[in-house]
């Protein structure tokens, strides 16, 4: 038997045990968890200083060793996050459209965790602790697989937490780390269906695309943000440059920052002119088509003409995709072409032109007059967030903990056969 | 571009139009395919016997070929069936979890179309009409894969289906059929995941294990119901042996009928004997391990041992394997390593019992003193039935309308920006 497949056979074991563990043993276990990673600083520094070490060997730039880093502070961070957790409600046992039937069948659905969870991440180490206490929370095992620049942080931080759960009483397989960094052993992972019931991506489109075409166990695909605002005819333009502002300038290295701004052709020779003076001091890098460009290209700002593949650029960085569109048809139409189904809005005053534009762009969060950088898990008011969904089935947009359950449906009776 | 491109592109730019479809266009367009159904007999009719002398000719069985049958009384059944879809309420547009955030943005998730399906299935025709308006009224496109068998009655149908799209001005592209019967055209479906939203296998074993080995789409499985009951020693045996009966004998073909009976070594000797005579009344062969062999072997039953695939065997058929286990536990784990988690359930007196058998068997449908018979849409009050999913994420269990729906979050706010 492979080594993964082992894994996967104490993973459901360990899932199976998870399943019926209280509230109060899956809070302790959080507790002991968060304890562990104040206590035992020294030694996950001294493992993720191996792991800088060799990053800064080997050329890695500053913003990559600035994410693999870990200190006092980032470790305390973690485990206040993980102690947050504990506060949230369970979501495990709640029982939805219970009835009884006419026949006299008592009939429930009630939530239960998924079962097992296979986790295939890049470069930050704050992502297993993240991901093994939402895991552990929801009663769900899982077996973890990071970037290998990571690989010592990772594994002294599987350490705390196998520690925390032989404490509390809990299977040490609950969580479960693939030591090995062979790219190879993603795709074992990714077939495992006999044994893994859900398969989470968290990195980019590379990452998320080999899931969905080597899987045979579901994916959750999604984290990738080309988003898109609509300044419409009707919008007050002081107001929506706000927003294209914010959207484009307050994180612009997340998923729900902003991509794309379509402006209608009625307000573009007013509105342009403002946002390109609004956005020049942030020195945002404008890409605009050609209409757009004839309008930008005489201003004091940084614009280029737009190449083939800006409409399907997630710039993650201080540039924006401009493009100037007949009508509210166009940018619809627009959008659905080139959106990435993550976050996407428009400006406006026209309650015709808001509901159309709702009723007609789907995806997984529609705005009316709102920045982009809403869509995120604790802004929704979930308290946590596993990832963003872009797709269709299971869940959409920010995923919390219920995102992680499943259900059953229970029927009880009297010994009631069918007729 | 590839014809099943084509279609793909045809089918998600129908799906945009039907999403917006309000819910009396949709029963209007339910009701002119009902009228179709009834008024254009002929041609289905003719269509449907080139399909029947073609299976005579290539000598398939007496069973199959009357799944294939279509009469008068078949085609208004399947009118009848159309008509009662318009009845049930359209989950379409409902917003649940609406709330208004502490700085002012006002956010819903809102029920909507997922987009367009994939379904392929096996050899009857009704299984056409049945997708199709299960897909209209949810506001969903298809793309459709029958059977070779039925390639004639489903080009018929699909014809009546599209007179009727045509006459309630709604796209003729919003159900499309795939006539290229070449199996290579199934694998170009699967993998069509810019277009396509769902797959939905509605056939044996293999099928679905096609689907899940190659496609690119999310995949929903299910139907292959290897059941359970585990008649514990606290269970009141006579009506045990009525819910037994019943599960087997009342429909033994479809997938909810039972297959495999665990018996408790503790009532077994009592047990046994009466369930035999029971069974035996209705021909019902029994594969039974050693121990159970050992206690039927004696009686007027039809007895066999069981063989190495049986645990593991959806009979569909008036076959039962036997097994006594010698706790609860030796049932649970049982279940967990052969069950389908399609349905499975417990016969006791004892709540301790139950609630652990509840607890600890995650299948689809767990059941207490009742007949696995019940899995089913209309029996649960769904109103109509999909598919039945054994998988975890986004549905278990029998899948109505709603489970034919995702949700989009939508935020509206006066001009709200992210601080």
């Amino acid at each position: 038997m492979s080594t993964l497949n082992v894994m996967g056979q104490k993973a459901q074991q360990a899932g199976y045990e998870l399943a019926t563990a209280t509230t109060s043993q899956k809070n302790q276990l959080l507790t002991l968890l968060a304890k562990g990673l104040k206590e035992k600083q020294t030694a996950i520094l001294a493992a993720n200083s191996i792991d800088i070490t060799a990053a800064q060997e080997a050329g890695l730039n500053e913003s990559l060793i600035d994410r693999l880093l870990l200190n006092e502070d980032r470790l305390n961070a973690m485990a206040d996050d993980v102690l947050r957790l504990c506060q949230l409600d369970d979501p495990v046992g709640e029982e939805t459209e219970s009835k009884v039937l006419e026949n006299g069948l008592r009939l429930s659905k009630r939530r239960v965790p998924i079962g097992v969870m296979g986790v295939i991440y890049e470069a930050r180490p704050n992502v297993t602790i993240d991901i093994a206490a939402l895991a552990l929370k929801t009663g769900n095992a899982a077996i973890l697989r990071g970037g290998k620049e990571t690989i010592n942080s990772n594994l002294a931080l599987l350490t705390i937490i196998e520690e925390a759960l032989v404490e509390a009483k809990l299977p040490s397989a609950a969580i479960q780390y693939i030591e090995n960094t062979d790219r190879a052993l993603i795709g074992e992972l990714l077939k495992l269906d006999q044994y893994v019931d859900m398969i989470i991506p968290r990195g980019g489109k590379g990452l998320h695309r080999l899931c969905v075409e080597q899987s045979t166990v579901p994916v959750i695909t999604g984290g990738i943000g080309i988003c898109h605002l609509y300044a419409q005819a009707d919008c007050d333009l002081d107001k929506s440059i706000e927003i294209i502002h914010n959207a484009k300038v307050q994180r612009p290295s997340v998923c729900n920052s902003l991509d794309v701004v379509l402006v209608d052709s009625d307000i573009a020779d007013v509105l342009l002119p403002k946002l390109a003076a609004r956005l020049a001091s942030d020195d945002v890098l404008l890409k605009a088509d050609e209409r757009a460009l004839s309008i930008l290209k005489p201003l004091a700002c940084r614009v280029e003409p737009i190449e083939e593949e800006d409409f399907d650029t997630e710039w993650l960085s201080l540039t924006l995709t401009v493009k100037i569109v007949d009508d509210i048809d166009a940018a619809i139409s627009h959008i659905r072409n080139h959106s990435s189904q993550h976050s996407d809005g428009i400006l406006t005053n026209s309650l015709q032109s808001a509901e159309k534009f709702v009723n007609q762009v789907n995806s997984a969060a529609v705005y009316v007059n709102t920045s982009t950088r809403f869509t995120d898990g604790s802004q929704f008011g979930l308290g946590a967030e596993v990832a963003v969904s872009t797709q269709k089935l299971h869940a959409r947009g920010p995923m919390g903990l219920k995102e992680l359950t499943t259900y059953k449906w229970i029927g009880v009776s009297d010994y009631l056969v069918r007729t």
